[in-house]
């Protein structure tokens, strides 16, 4: 099975968003044995769509529309449809009744413009939106299949993963080539570092060996291409073993394991606790951690002191502390994090404080200059760390060094 | 002017990477007046690469590919770009003794392939690319410009900066048509009211108005074409400035201004501080306001209590509070955003207590339910709200709604 991805909305062309959804989809065909072999993407013009729609269903059997199905009158993307596949709109009244029920749930008014979204090409099925009003539509035709997602990421996820994998797995069944990959994640080794170990299986081909570089980590991907999903794992297999050998410790996690689903899995395997104290990441670091289902059996506390006196007051770090070295310190950061330790009773507690950017720098203590303290039951210890890069960048790398020394941590134990 | 941008890459179809230069080079040429209408992606395969290269060629004055510029076997823009153009590739000398020296000065053996770096096609001017060794080419024929970028952002961001950007800015000088949009960001307003609220002026063309749902706001984008961005903005003030009319209290900032901006700047405004105590959003509430540079002067104190443990023992919320009502409740909303109000400080407290599941939601009490807490000097109140979404957007909706709940506060002052 061929497919193509078509994506409609003017935003993208203007490049005022980035197009993810693109890429999750690409991700799902390839990894149902889908090729993809061109990708197209319009603006919010009707004759345009229907020329672009026309030629993805002239290359390809299965062709994918993203975006363009809201309520307005820039969401053209049924009657494109409807005019491809010569499937004139119909209103389908399960349809109607179930956005009218849905404003009528949460007491908002429903202009009838809202009622768009039940105009359906014939023939077409909807998918439901469980986060969103406008369904997806699928229709099959003179063996093509157009299927029509919502833009949003949040809708057309959880939507693609509960109507259209299963009957996508089901269509492929018999002429399945799947590719399959497995990602490496690796912290605290540069790009090239992590190439040159990985030199000279990046030469071959099935399965083929590429790095990432990705903020504050680098992503090795092994990819294998076979007639099922067992031979891809057979074939990825020893080459991941061997990489997994040659990173050691610098390898955090595989596949969708984030470096803040690594640490909290550690801490739960060895039942421990963790509290943190965060100056210039302001709750980034607590919002990592917490992002982890069932990160409450680890953390139960975190504090941002962002100014000098919340450090005093709230931390009760001595004031000469803060006078003599600065806030920006290893001293204060080791002082950080053995306060929070103490006062949140964690058996670890973890502290950043830096200086994030733009403004706030010095010769002495420039801009990316950030402190890292780790407080254990056996004492303190704090790293220093220069990140380049936007506050942003500053930021996030800050967290994933905090996560990182901690992580190097528990490994020990 | 009439561009279209090719990206060529099979791991753009297989979603290994998400396509961030076609997005940044759609911002570029809309910033120079350069119509877009079609983007394409394509994989390593030559003649898919020639047939989707040639229909670009055909349909616009300008064609941009991007990546596939490398040595490798896999790298083929500069053959199908030479067999679309009739141009045969030929070695330049010149860049074969630049690759020559910049594998000599770094001390790295030079393989034969990386001198495919320095075949051309006729007539084709090499682009200096100061982060790679692949320069990228810019081919003026029979009215059509082709120019080639390498793919990875380091290289092709200021290789666009450098080279490509000053030469389109005299290729269109005569004919300069410049987009220039404002987006009016909207808070507390679903997106099918905001459109009901600007149907009218979603009729005309020029400027253009068009509504974009976010996690948790909407976006409005009024968008207008005219030779000069002075005649672009006279076009765009009438319409905004009567859509912040229609809109009032909703409308929270304008382009860049992000929610957290927003609040930060009334703070910062009426010399006032906020502190955080948050629960389910363990962070992401204070990480956001310390995103702002500068927010240091309104901002201290956060507290991450995401136990019961540490919102009865660091907040002193009675422990029968929390026994009566349970941690997600109004009732404990409210008393932690008191007592993080009084023991910061600050002028104003606001809390976030919530389910954000996946797990841990009741029948009573559902994934999604979440309170957020606001206390003044006046007193204190709390609003409930029942989130739809994955956990992340949960989390993202909670600290949206509680910058929402202050800055109206901040708006009556």
């Amino acid at each position: 099975m061929i497919a193509e991805v078509v994506s409609i909305g003017t935003e993208l062309l203007l490049g005022q968003i980035v197009d993810t959804d693109a890429a999750y989809l690409a991700q799902q065909l390839s990894s149902l044995g889908i090729n993809v072999y061109h990708r197209a993407t319009v603006g919010d013009n009707l004759a345009r769509a229907i020329e672009t729609l026309r030629q993805a269903t002239e290359r390809a059997d299965l062709v994918i529309t993203v975006a363009g199905l809201g309520p307005t009158m820039d969401d053209l993307t049924r009657d494109a449809i409807a005019e491809v596949m010569d499937a004139p709109l119909v209103r389908d009244p399960a349809i109607a009744q179930h956005l009218s029920d849905w404003f009528a749930q949460r007491g908002y008014p429903m202009s009838e413009t809202i009622l768009r979204q039940a105009d359906v090409p014939t023939g077409a099925v909807a998918l439901p939106n469980a986060n969103g009003t406008a369904p997806g539509l699928l229709l099959e035709k003179n063996g093509t299949v157009v299927i029509a997602l919502p833009g949003p990421p949040n809708e057309l996820i959880p939507l693609f993963e509960t109507s259209v994998y299963p009957y996508l797995l089901e269509r492929t069944a018999g002429e399945r080539q799947v590719i399959r990959s497995k990602t490496l994640r690796i912290v605290g080794m540069g790009e090239s570092t992590v190439e040159e170990k990985a030199r000279d299986l990046m030469e071959a081909s099935n399965p083929s060996v590429a790095p990432y570089a990705k903020t504050g980590e680098v992503h090795l991907r092994v990819t294998a291409r076979a007639s099922s999903a067992a031979e891809a794992d057979r074939l990825i297999a020893p080459v991941a073993a061997d990489l997994r050998q040659r990173l050691g410790g610098v390898l955090y996690g595989e596949d969708d394991t984030t470096l803040e689903k690594a640490v909290v899995a550690l801490l739960m395997a060895q039942k421990k606790t963790v509290a943190t104290a965060e100056s210039c990441t302001g709750g980034m670091l607590s919002g990592r951690i917490t992002d982890v289902p069932g990160a409450s059996a680890v953390f139960h506390t975190g504090l941002t002191t962002y100014s000098n006196d919340a450090k005093i007051h709230l931390l009760k770090i001595p004031a000469s502390l803060v006078g003599s070295f600065g806030a920006v310190s290893s001293e204060v950061a080791k002082a950080m994090a053995e306060r929070v330790r103490e006062l949140a009773e964690a058996d670890y507690g973890v502290s950043v404080t830096g200086i994030a950017g733009p403004d706030g720098g010095s010769d002495e203590k420039p801009v990316g200059l950030v402190y890292i303290g780790l407080a254990t039951a056996e004492g303190v210890t704090a790293t220093q760390h220069r990140f380049n890069g936007l506050r942003s960048d500053i930021r996030l790398r800050s967290t994933q060094a905090a996560l990182d020394l901690l992580r190097k941590e528990l490994l020990k134990a």
